[in-house]
């Protein structure tokens, strides 16, 4: 219980910093007899890494996945399955701009305070790459998904105020943004250059649908199903809320508008809207589950910041580097993954019941 | 890991249904020798019981809560401290309206689909009385916290649009929808009135605000203090949303905006700002912690509306009975339970850093 | 994680003091639709209680359980399950010559170091009184257990060196100390009489077998179904050891004679010996699982032991009351529900692969 | 929850198959700032590697270990601790002998059954290869302690019915079979070449003592350091028994004889004599703890033996390959490593009782 893992019985243990040797997960519960090799989980690790387009980072990393465990003849054992990624770029770079100053908005200052110590090459534990850990867990888990026919789909529904006026799915994969919506997706890649030329950067927001989720998924009381899945987004180094179905809108809603009435589709109990995000009473109810995270402007910015030195004095800093003006298409994925994992874990918790 | 346990030292594990004979809690690690009987639990659980004011339902439940093991001569004694809350209104009541009917909103649906088998009266296990629960165990936990200077106050920060415009903590526990602005107080109050006589129901937004929280609580990567938080709060089924700090509103904003500086207000670092609502990186940051919830308007309300049977034919139905128009007043007190468990946990796993 | 609480999906949390109002447990994860009702428990709490025979304590608690939750209509809805047993004996007795003094073999001592308080009263939490409530959930576990044909059966081997010489089953039930064997009963009987009137007490050796356990329940690694049973038995706080199969045994056989051969009786495989007591690798393997446990002569005894004062100064001390003289009879319950847990919560984990 | 994890705060999760490339630990909760180096991990794993005496498997593995995460500029930092071991010898063997067939007394059939699949090479996920990580995350555990002033010590007690006649810790490690006593230990390697000559192996007793371990560690109930003890010992593959203290030998003492008498030592409070094993109600007295575990004789022999086909068909087996007559001297650092790992958990865990 030191944060480090995530699940009941699909269960993510992730391990790395962004400079230490190696970064890696191991994945506990993964089915038997599942078909995995690496390709499987690079796919989705090469929409989540560095400098896959020009409003990413520019930093390259290839994050080749290596499976140390759990797969034989190219199936899954049940045994615990192990992945680690090589950091490329470990050498050792001048820090001296930020060794000894607390950067603004990160973990700098927190984790001292906890630790006492700080591996202060590019955030150590703290930097967002442990989220292609992340990534590589929900890949497997996004695989054991479409077996069942659920399918989990992000994207990103709004940067700096510009929001998607449609949702497309089909158009994800082809803009830099990976927005529901290819005119709308051109404002916000200029939204991002413009940040980025100004030496600052813009947050946005996520949005994702979960689609064939059967009903019954989730459990009473503390492990809701939505509790579970804003646990695991609330996870995310970067996002500040989280929010099902109308959300915060629903705090001016009245009840007569806000509850989804029920009708018969055929011989399929269905609602008439879905204000409720697919979740009722924390367990899901057969509609599309949907949310939505704010992802917080990155922190690290060109520009000169006031702060603080770990001797307690006042000091500007300026973050030298190749970082995400706009780190929403690379959420994206994480966001997909950890979605997955809840999902693939309330299926298995489901079995339980006898 | 059925859902009806919290945490991982300070462990609550709450049981009952809203119309079985008696809901109760077993809260496990609570720490020896802590002064503690029953009105310490009592005072909180009266700002969570129905009938408490004309705002919220009629309904009169006196929630007189029994402790049954786990203290001994007026102290606690380290071992798991059970208190149970015995129903007095369990009589055989007329539920024929809601017995064959799945309640718009509620859980009857998911709950059946579930399980097999629903306990209909009054939602059994999905009822928010099971909250009450959530109350005494958090009672303890501020008590707790009290000894190490740390605050946990909630509030009612809009009630259908209508915002607090001042946050004057000392008018809360003076108005009857527990809002930080006694001016505004009266127009949510009317707010509130007259969708009761509407035959309808409003939401609203609740605040937090954690004071004195010591900078290095919460753990890296899953379990985030805001990640616990959030987990905490939307396990609370009016729930919709949760935010920290800009939260939402960080989606729009600039990260040279967002990132707040570091200062030294004499030897004690501190930040201008405080957008990130005093969590970096997942772990506190010795600033004030601020969160928000959406609570969606109650789906109790009495005019018909359109609904399925539980045969699966079309029907509709009027929910009969004396019902919260808006349950935020009564969310308040929830809030600060789940935040003060989290919280409590937060601390004693810290000191397991040797 | 403060020790009341045990399994992970069919997950026990029990609380309360030998001499408090009640105790009582929470069983999280039973199977909804199962017929439950008070007699179902009561049985085996009867084969527990106290004053139930002439050699064991004399006593006289009624041991009645209340369901509190998780039972509609008679039937179980899957959700957290409560059950209490009022302490009727819990008026102020005269605890004056414990209150200040160690008890040797007991945990006064370690639980006053530990939580720098003690509920001296009978042992306080420590009391085996606490094994009640394992045996009710233990009883709803053999009931789940009962409809998948696994039986677990427990019973006295042996009794201060005085050994059971066959194994009989069906007699279990009809000496007052749980021999399968009549004959040698009627010695351990006499041997438990004789300790009585010397003031002192003997161990035991209680030995369970389960039958119709299904091959491939357990866990790799760490979770082994041996471990995991072991864990479960030495938590009984008057068991010492605890051996599978053959054991202590083993450690003085040859491998060529310790390896069970596998044969196929018709078309089911099966060992020719069960030297490995129905385990492989942690996993059961469809033979009978059987494992015995070492019983401590009860610490409670009338005759006067040297010892040390809460004030840390030596004395002496004359334990009154009326004490068991052997525990065996009463373990004999309190395995088999330990037991029945442990395979239940197999059964729901086996049931996670998808 | 599928088995690969333990502990709760100090908490390991191991991965790795016999044959696969690489097995390997994550450990979470590693105090930080404390000095830590490979070497530090590889002086243990050398104690319980395959090829070191003449008495154990004259297979070859360096059994290398690796640090990759957790560790900065030589130091802990408090985050997840991840280390893995490549296999030196995973290349394709011909393994057509035991890939069709059930070994006896291994776990071959008993994970086809629970899994439908096996990685045959070498056991898999079930070969005692695994606890090789156990020692290496163990050798973390015995740090901590070591700056506690706690020391763990196991040795071989007795091999094939010979028994150790002196206990001199200072010779356990001049010795091949790790016996506390150097005439005996003669004996059981003569014992030990016997059975190998004989295509046999032999079983044998381990005991283990800790020094200095501070009165109160362990928690009531159900997680008694003796049933997390015993829980971690039983998880190791090869062991068949635990008992604490005087173990199966109290099955047959009075109550007058078993009770250690309390005395004061000057100012301390100690035990005449210590057949409680120095623990009482599942909590450490401040005695040494003292318990022994039953070690089966290797399943893997290489005489002729009759078993059943993975076709189910009745077959025999020769086991090739070079195996461990006697597997005692290589568990006892893994005895250690589990019992520091349960030693610094609980230490832990008694931290948070604030």
């Amino acid at each position: 219980m030191a944060g480090n893992s995530f699940g009941e019985i699909f269960k993510v243990t992730t391990f790395g910093e962004s400079h230490g040797s190696a970064i890696g997960v191991v994945v506990d519960g993964v089915p038997p007899n599942l078909p995995l090799s690496e390709p499987d989980i690079q796919f989705d690790l090469d929409r989540r890494r560095p400098g896959q387009s020009r409003i990413t980072t520019q930093r390259q990393e290839g994050d080749k996945v290596e499976i140390l465990s759990g797969v034989f003849e190219g199936k899954t054992t049940g045994t615990a399955l192990a992945m680690i990624i090589r950091n490329e770029d470990q050498r050792s770079k001048d820090y001296s701009n930020i060794k000894d100053v607390f950067r603004p908005g990160h973990a700098d200052y927190t984790y001292l305070t906890k630790y006492g110590i700080r591996d202060y090459r590019g955030g150590g534990r703290s930097s967002g790459r442990e989220t292609a850990c992340r990534v590589a867990a929900g890949a497997i888990a996004k695989k054991i998904l479409h077996q069942q026919n659920i399918k989990i789909i992000a994207y990103t529904l709004a940067v700096a105020g510009i929001y998607a006026k449609k949702i497309d799915l089909s158009v994800i994969e082809k803009n830099l943004v990976r927005a529901p919506d290819l005119d709308v997706a051109e404002e916000m890649i200029a939204k991002i250059d413009s940040a980025r030329k100004n030496l600052d950067s813009v947050g946005g927001i996520v949005e994702a649908v979960i689609q064939g989720c059967p009903a019954g998924l989730g459990d009473p009381v503390f492990d809701k199903l939505n509790a579970r899945l804003a646990y695991a987004m609330m996870s995310i180094g970067t996002i500040r809320g989280v929010e099902f179905g109308t959300g915060f809108q629903a705090a001016e809603m009245a009840g007569s508008t806000h509850n989804d009435k029920f009708f018969m589709d055929g011989n399929k109990l269905r609602t008439m809207t879905n204000n409720a995000g697919g979740i009722l009473g924390g367990i899901s109810n057969g509609q599309d589950i949907i949310f939505r995270v704010a992802v917080k402007p990155p922190s690290s910015i060109a520009q000169k910041q006031e702060t603080v030195s770990t001797s307690y004095e006042e000091t500007t800093i300026e973050i030298k580097g190749r970082h995400d003006p706009c780190i929403c298409p690379r959420v994206v994925p994480v966001v997909e993954a950890m979605a997955a994992i809840v999902l693939v874990d309330s299926l298995m918790l489901q079995k339980t019941i006898l």
